[in-house]
């Protein structure tokens, strides 16, 4: 059995022992077979001394139970990982930033608070999912969408305070950004209440966020100020309607005019999520394309006449509209107006066209469920496929997302970086110069690649050493990453290191105050407790 | 001369001399005549012994003078209260919560950094205001809007920084909320930045501002965490269009109706800021109205055969669209369709229909330069005209702005009570049953009432009993307040008292962690440094 640092065997059992006092004994995990499920099936460090795992694992049923178990945890100095429903895939899963951390599992937490139909919000607790939620809403018939992540198994919460992100309007795909209101359990057991709540009797927690004051609602999310208990979400009407056309430009010269455009469309919140695509690169990967990049990164003359010689448009990008029908189609055409007065030779395709809600048979065999807020799995199938290799199937993935201005330039000058890295650590290159970004955060380009993981310790070490060079070449270029697993959490915060990393200082010092024993997640994005922080570096 | 609290006359005069030593002699402030210049000409408690004045004042040109400000600041204990155009005027203007701190005057900092057209972003220093913003994108013709408070004289950091909003879309009045990274000054002299411009040689700092790990941008807000010397805010790409359209609806009980519907278009980002009215009630106040009132608040009964009696609609709002002129004439087009099948007897008036940018002639003459985006000072002429009193002119006021949940029921108890409560002080009633919500928040309605100061001790003693008397009266119901001036921040922060106000405890010990000797604004909202916590309650 693993241990917490700095605690003896004796310590940790007596601490177990407290935790069954306060949640029962069946809610206390500590058997060897138990602890594993709390493994990160995608680990990059799987099976080696530095994999990241739990000691034991103590599942609470409400606030009280974590205000007793941080009692417990603060008296023995043992650090606790709150995770909501675990599913935190590729960025660390139900694992710990720190070895031996006792996993505080919220699952059993999963009551629906509250649902507004007419004010459009929902207010929930960490163990209920993206299903749940949707369940829910579906079984009274709110004429609410949710924005789903992919995919819909995880929390809103443990989604939320890891920066996730979905595919719908801006202001609803920032997950954190629309939330309103949190309870949060201190490292010391108080119950703190944010915004509105804080006003005793407030009918208004889920309509404003800032209360008065300073708003602290942010050192929550990717870090270790507190346990949140609950959380409040603002959701989008239903819309009338569904509304999808793709724009296709001849030129690969045309990509910088697109994306302005598009960032236009995005900032006037006509449209939501856009899909950027290259028709003229999204053929057979062994074909023309292996052959334009035989002799290495071509010059922008030579894309030009492999986007010629291929005959098909050089860059799509799908639209989508959400609302009346008479305003998407208004829209869809002003958007085809907009890019005919911008891109000579600009074509345009209708897509789909639905009314909202979808009838209970049509959801199940909708193909855009993340866009219409409905959660599914099946990103799992997508993932299976990875284009561009002929590799073995992966068993895992560190998901890769750089953050880029939404720049042409940029976006081919991260594309042509990766595809070199990728090729200098010996791994088949995923990456061309017809790469599109993922406009996730509307005012950010991400530039997402999978890092396959194993259970392979030699093929994994490749995966580190292409991460880890990718978190490099980025910051060098002066490109932070959105979210990455604990294995490489330290050093993506390194690249923010402005005036000797002063805001990880002043983080530092923020977290002492309120959580002087470091019990809350040691280590999560780079924030150690003071007793720890030595050995960083 | 005011001296800070517990600083000798000779420490003070030693801080001015190295006051000057980092400003250079004509940067500090400290005769009475130059003081006085940052008295707040709207004091609730002008010329009274409790009235906030500052000691001195003192004006860096750049971030490293605030260093060596800050550190003297440090060394002899001294207050310090940074402002930055230094009009904050119902909410404290130029003065500091606490007497005799030093006001740090930001206004030569007045850089504009940046302002990206195509990415639709601005960086700007403090001492820049809205006209200044406003000025450098008109004379380079850059497509962009802004998002301005009234009046426009202020800065958009101090205003965003105060929780300050605007008239635009839903995302860009909320001044905070559209802010995009900041750099700031510590309490200890370090810089600062946050989001993505904590990486060197980042392009990208006004395009994500999560960064990764916590966010610490809401701590820097209607607060004393840091001296913020930079901020970047995101802008709309200007719109094509601007079309307005008024909905009016005969019923006084279709109120709970008409919100809900204009909630469904504000959460779906169709509309800008919707403007309520009640044609039935704007007569003149002296005459229908006043006889409404004469046996107290009327019935729902009585209230409908007024409406009746008056031939008017009972309540009408403006919706404001913004874009391309088929989407704007459609989503004008659908609202009525909606707003139709919802209640019956609704009629329509289209109203302004212009083209943006719009010509420097038409500018001048625009009479809806807000929702345009336009500063101006023409708020001062509206405020002058108060309706419903027939008193003496104000010579300033202070504004009540209390936040409730977008309920018809909410609206009408509130406009009740803050009626019953002007009457209990003896005050002239400005509320009656018809009285509006402001959406500034798109979720959360604002009653907003401008409880008149002077420079009459008598009279404000009445204004602050009302004042005081509507902070409690709300905080019974539930209902929180946007901001308010330094002598009511303490009883505003009273009300969020959640676990024996838990929040502001948990507020406290972040600050005592980054600020230990509390120089930076004590008492900002409630929020004092460990040494002057005690005397508080």
């Amino acid at each position: 059995m693993a241990l917490p640092p700095n605690v003896s065997a004796e310590d940790f059992a007596a601490a177990l022992t407290d935790f069954a006092a306060a949640v029962g004994d069946d809610w206390v995990f500590s058997s060897d077979e138990d602890v594993a499920q709390y493994r990160d099936s995608y680990s990059i460090l799987w099976g080696e001394p530095e994999e990241r795992v739990a000691s034991a694992a103590v599942a609470p049923a409400n606030v009280e139970q974590i205000q007793q178990i941080v009692r417990v945890a603060n008296r023995y100095g043992i650090p606790l990982y709150p995770i909501s429903t675990g599913r935190n895939l590729t960025y660390g899963g139900a694992a710990p930033n720190l070895s031996g951390s006792v996993v505080l599992d919220l699952k059993r937490m999963n009551r629906i608070l509250e649902v507004d139909e007419d004010r459009h919000f929902a207010l929930v607790e960490p163990g209920v999912s993206y299903f749940d939620l949707y369940n829910y809403i579906q079984e009274r018939g709110l004429k609410l969408m949710l924005d789903v992540p992919d995919p819909g198994w995880g929390s809103p919460i443990g989604n939320s305070l890891d920066h996730g992100v979905g595919y719908t309007m801006a202001p609803f795909r920032d997950h954190f950004g629309s939330h309103c209101g949190m309870e949060f359990v201190t490292a010391e057991g108080e119950v703190v209440r944010t915004g509105n709540g804080a006003i005793p009797g407030s009918d208004g927690w889920q309509d404003y966020r800032y209360g008065v004051g300073p708003m602290i609602d942010g050192l929550l999310a990717q870090s270790n100020f507190g346990i949140v208990t609950k959380m409040g979400f603002w959701l989008m009407p239903m819309p009338e309607t569904f509304l999808t056309g793709t724009v296709m430009v001849p030129r690969y010269g045309d990509f910088d005019a697109l994306v302005k455009e598009v960032s236009y469309l995005e900032d006037s919140f006509m449209i939501g999520l856009p899909d950027f695509g290259s028709p003229s690169a999204e053929g057979d990967p062994g074909g023309p394309m292996a052959a334009l990049m035989q002799n290495g990164w071509p010059s922008v003359e030579q894309l030009e006449e492999f986007v010629s010689a291929q005959g098909m448009p050089a860059w799509s990008v799908e639209l989508r509209f959400y609302g009346p029908e008479e305003v998407v189609r208004a829209a869809w055409g002003a958007a085809q107006r907009r890019f005919r007065d911008r891109i000579p030779g600009a074509t345009f395709e209708d897509g789909y066209f639905w009314r909202l809600p979808l009838s209970a048979e049509d959801v199940a065999e909708n193909p855009r469920k993340p866009e219409l807020g409905i959660p599914a799995l099946e990103i799992f199938d997508m993932v299976a496929r990875k284009p561009y290799t002929n590799d073995a199937p992966w068993e895992g993935h560190a998901d890769f997302f750089a953050f880029l201005p939404r720049k042409a330039e940029a976006v081919h000058k991260a594309a042509r970086m990766m595809y070199e890295t990728y090729t200098e650590v010996g791994a088949p290159p995923v990456h061309h110069p017809f790469f599109t970004p993922i406009n996730y955060y509307s005012r950010a380009y991400i530039m997402a690649t999978l890092v396959p993981t194993w259970r392979d310790p030699a093929r994994n070490a490749q995966s580190r050493a292409l991460f880890s060079l990718l978190l490099d070449r980025c910051a060098e270029n002066g490109w932070g990453v959105y979210r990455t697993n604990p294995a490489f959490q330290e050093q993506a915060v390194s690249k923010y290191s402005y005036n000797n990393s002063a805001l990880q200082r002043y983080q530092e010092r923020l977290k002492d105050s309120i959580d002087p024993n470091g019990i809350i997640s040691p280590g999560r994005y780079g924030i150690w407790p003071a007793g720890m922080r030595s050995g960083r570096a």
